[in-house]
């Protein structure tokens, strides 16, 4: 619409007469595809502003990738000149959107004929005229229908103009001269996994017996066990040679002893880099054959891919312009003065040779997709170009579409989104160290129920590796129980950092937010039946989730308010699948509440008598509107998680929940 | 950044680190531009998200109209990666501004010599990496700071490499080879009068003596009266010759007595159309005269611009193709069944002379602009084409940047918006009907202080010659009082039709919402002198709106809480100036408040003492703290316009209001 005034005649197009503004959803304004899984259905909206009261029409256009030819659904005026439609999502990748809208000329003719025809006005021009827009539309669609029709009108036949074969005929015939098309939208269509999906991280390094280092084999048969556990994703950290200079000892000490395996994330030795598996694992067959047997218990495994280099990896050699060069002919390496991270080589992805690194990383995605994986857990890709990832994963896309990434960053709130919006299936978040009710409550809705939600899907994470929050050093197993089921049901996505979190691993090394003995650099030797695990609450856990389509969500997610800070309560729901969880926040007191449900939003009626059955610790509790009480000791259970069952009645006035 | 995979190499400006987000203010995208005055700042903000730790810069770009070269306004970090600059607006016309964003890499690489200094760590290498930025710089600026540098860095001259001198220098010649940069946006600077300005519409024909047909002669006689009222603007009703078919004749009866008038808005006779006035109202240069009295005394003159001819239009005969013609060979009247309006003809704006019609339409304005009026209230363009507008307004601003026009739309509220966005100064607003403290609060805070802000200024209208309210049927004098306080102060324009207004006419039409003997129909005579007048009112609310600038803006606007319905307090501020308005809305009975100020918009302490001086009825009230009590009696006067003036205390202790 912008026209600065340069040119006395009109745009050609000016007589568009209908306006196509704020389609929706979208990221802003079309730069960046909103986010759906196959089953979902899109559902646009957009504002149609016609001038005076002529009729409009306007059709969504949709395009599935790889295909040439636009689909056409009608959009139905949803009231306030908002439009909406709604369309099945047939396919993985990249579908394009758009909205097209014109004057219905011959609904407003079939309008003004109704009108006069109520008020016993004279019609004979009006049909003529309306046998002029049939005759019209013959020149574009050879149907019998408009060529009867075009008599009839001629005869005065008014049932023949307001007939519904003459208005579909019409319909169908329409000219469209002069319409209005929005830009395009996208969005991207991924499988379930992206959108609801349980990860468990576990390090194959200690699964191995005696002390040994643990190998694919020796993690094969720790696999039964996750799947036990009932997660979806089995994540290992980088599985690659781990380089020898400069390598840490244990809990990142300077140097390290002969025996010390290192952190994972060196990557690259003179046994290879990204593409290789480190020899004290296995072989590639070996990793083949661990991806199969996961397979074979219904588990993904998620590759951790870190893009940098130790000092042995074979690119630096090979490669060494990918890498910043120092006017002395050394290589950059990582530092945050005045510390030195000499194990660690950043790539230069601004290098000289830019396309044949960016190449590079992008096929080493490539290389473990061809091997069977599809689910890759990203480190710091926030230290990367933004737009390297959008090429990369659109790329990596293209040729595997059912590829999901998970993004580890945890940086700044604007850069998280931006990596989103370039294309990471899920993120990490901020949950890790939100503690307090207010805070979980506003960032959760952040994530879950504003616009963020169109392209960010947060992962829960209560630990991992680099991050041992405070609240579990002093919490005791409470609180793991409690920062499980919060991350568990607030998210749709979660993951545990195990074993050591089923554990209640809890010693932390003094002054950094890290586990004592971190896995990172050295073996560990976890013992699975220890009295006290949480392998039993995970597995229920991970249960319900299986069960119910509420927490398969995130959009649903509503917060009812309570009296009592130390007591949060929320709700997902889908359909007639209500859940509402009750937490007390405080993993050393007893605390009671008040709780003012926010009934429709769990789909209860004001008055209704319902059952809350709590799905962990069994107990049932009829309850009746929105005023209920509940009192939770942690040492027991932290938190209720409700099956919301609600009660009906037969004809023959037997009375059971549904 | 969409990027469908399909190429496997990566675009060739992939290496654009920066990304430009959210560019704000905006309308649609971009696609609209958002409105300033001439005087007002442009505050710009944009997201700006680099990966890593790098540090950025980034430039806002403006282009006055006109222009061909961009100015550039360095974007300063505003917390969050959220950018800010603010610009002057010099000229009127369309700006377009767009935001540049790079990576800083001298200013990354000074910031980490400044890290590695503090924390002692050796730094040559540092320096001549510095040396060889300086000596990439020197190529493209000849600048002998960066000569000096360039050596004293191999000297590892720490001093010269954390020197201003040197930062400003490298700043001047940035290289820009990978910058990322928005869509340009718009922003249509206007004169203040199209944000601020108070109306006041009269009828010229009912200025005439003793019964006869008033003139321009007659008509200027009156400005005296309008300017005294402090009016801005006097906006006459169409002034063109008027149609004889189909005449209405008082109060629209269907046919007009031989000395009826006729309806202004049926606009064209044998005597011309759209560029010839009414032979009863003089000629042209009589309207002239009138316009150079109305400047004398510093009133802008608005005209009507209706486009629409009476049967009797020479455009009807010499433009047949203008108008639709019906298979009959008559022409198309306006009409909703069963009513029939034959003396008016609509435009047919999609006809096959198109082009024709609209440069005529436009040169409708440009005929009145070349006269010297520069203000216009267009009639219902919302059936009209918004692209005719968006084309229109931009073609008479091209040439007249200094116009303003009022849309008079009353229609669905997101047409009413296209409206604005296609570029009306102003628009006639649903406050005519809004009555209730809930109603009035949530409307003016919409338009006020929304994102509609960016481009629709609201003119608020107790009354216009078409809508006559119910509530001032009822509500005598003290409804009148409460409705012109309300529209002078809620909006920073607003409009009076008068004199009926201020005369507190208000017999109804029955059945219409219109007065009785309509203006529109008939001439009317008005005593001026009638005691009750509001008069003196109206003009004291314009002393007021013109010395209180917290009055001649909507942004500020702030509704306080008060334990009364009936009772609305709202306040406006700019700068030290804070004008507090409470209102009793029911014009029958005296009521009381309790008000709970917001104290802070106010620009007040939680505990300051101020007076509360009411402009209108001079009362001064000493007022502490958040909570202050109102009584407000209808008949005396419905509404308090406070003055907030603040307590001071001199050195010497002798206080004082400011």
């Amino acid at each position: 619409m912008m026209s600065p005034a340069t040119h006395a005649r009109p745009p050609v197009d000016a007589r568009r007469r209908a306006l196509v503004l704020a389609v929706r959803p979208e990221v802003d304004g079309g730069a960046f595809p909103v986010k759906r899984v196959i089953g979902d259905r899109l559902e646009v909206e957009a504002d149609i502003i016609g001038d005076g009261h002529d009729l409009l029409r306007a059709v969504l256009l949709d395009r599935a990738p790889g295909q040439a030819a636009w689909r056409e659904t009608e959009l139905a005026p949803a009231g306030n000149d908002a439009w909406r439609a709604s369309i099945e999502l047939p396919a993985l990748g990249l579908h394009a959107y758009a909205v097209v809208a014109w004057v219905d000329t011959f609904g407003t003719w079939r309008r003004g004929l109704e009108k006069k025809l109520a008020a016993g006005v004279e019609v004979s021009l009006e049909l003529e005229e309306g046998a002029l827009l049939v005759d019209a539309a013959r020149a574009r669609a050879d149907d019998p229908v408009l060529a009867q029709a075009s008599r009839a009108l001629r005869e005065r036949g008014t049932d023949v103009a307001l007939s519904d074969e003459l208005a579909a005929a019409m319909r169908n015939a329409a000219e469209r001269g002069h319409v209005d098309r929005s830009t395009e939208r996208f969005v991207l269509v991924e499988r379930r996994l992206a959108a609801c999906s349980a990860w468990y991280e576990m390090f194959p390094r200690s699964t191995g017996s005696g002390g040994a280092h643990g190998t694919f084999r020796d993690a094969e048969r720790r696999l039964g066990y996750i799947a036990e556990l009932g997660f979806d994703i089995v994540y290992l950290p980088p599985i690659h040679p781990i380089g020898r200079a400069f390598r840490k000892g244990p809990d990142n000490a300077p140097t390290a002893g002969p025996d010390d395996p290192g952190s994972p994330w060196a990557i690259g030795g003179p046994e290879g880099g990204h593409t290789a598996v480190h020899p004290q694992l296995g072989t590639l067959a070996d990793f083949d054959r661990f991806l199969a047997a996961a397979r074979s218990k219904r588990l993904e495994v998620a590759l951790d891919i870190a893009f940098q280099a130790s000092p042995d990896h074979p690119w630096v050699t090979e490669h060494p312009t990918w890498f910043k060069q120092r006017p002395d002919g050394s290589i950059q390496y990582a530092e945050n003065p005045p510390k030195k991270y000499q194990d660690v080589y950043p790539f230069d992805f601004d290098s000289a040779d830019w396309e044949a690194l960016w190449s590079a990383l992008k096929d080493v995605f490539v290389f473990w997709c061809e091997r069977g994986v599809r689910v890759f857990r990203v480190d710091n890709p926030h230290t990367k170009p933004i737009r390297f990832w959008a090429w990369c994963l659109a790329e990596v896309r293209g040729a595997y579409p059912d590829t999901v990434f998970l993004a580890e960053a945890f940086t700044r709130p604007k850069l998280m989104y931006a990596l989103a919006k370039a294309g990471f299936s899920q993120g990490y978040t901020y949950f890790t160290w939100r503690t307090s009710k207010h805070e979980l409550s506003q960032y959760a809705t952040e994530v879950c129920r504003t616009d963020v939600a169109e392209y960010f899907r947060p992962s829960f994470w209560p630990t991992t590796p680099d991050i041992f929050p405070e609240h579990l050093v002093h919490g005791g197993r409470p609180a793991f129980v409690m920062r499980a089921v919060l991350a568990a049901t607030l998210g749709a996505s979660y993951g545990i950092y195990g074993p050591s979190y089923e554990l209640c691993e809890r010693e932390p090394r003094p002054g950094v937010e890290e586990l004592a003995r971190n896995e990172k650099y050295e073996l560990r030797q976890w013992d699975l039946e220890q009295p006290g695990s949480l392998r039993h609450l995970l597995a229920r856990l991970n249960q319900i989730r299986r069960a119910h389509p509420a927490l398969q969500h995130n959009r649903s997610l509503v917060f009812h308010p309570t009296d009592n800070d130390l007591v949060m309560c929320y709700s997902k729901r889908a359909g007639d699948d209500a859940v509402l969880v009750v937490v007390n926040l405080d993993p050393h007191h007893v605390h009671r509440a008040w709780i003012a449900l926010d009934l429709p939003a769990l789909g209860l009626a004001s008055d209704e008598t319902f059952q809350v059955h709590d799905l962990l610790g069994d107990a049932r509790y009829g309850w009746r509107g929105a005023r209920n009480f509940v009192e939770i000791a942690p040492e027991a259970a932290p938190a209720h998680v409700f099956e919301i069952r609600r009660f009906a009645r037969t004809e023959n006035q037997f009375e059971y929940y549904l």
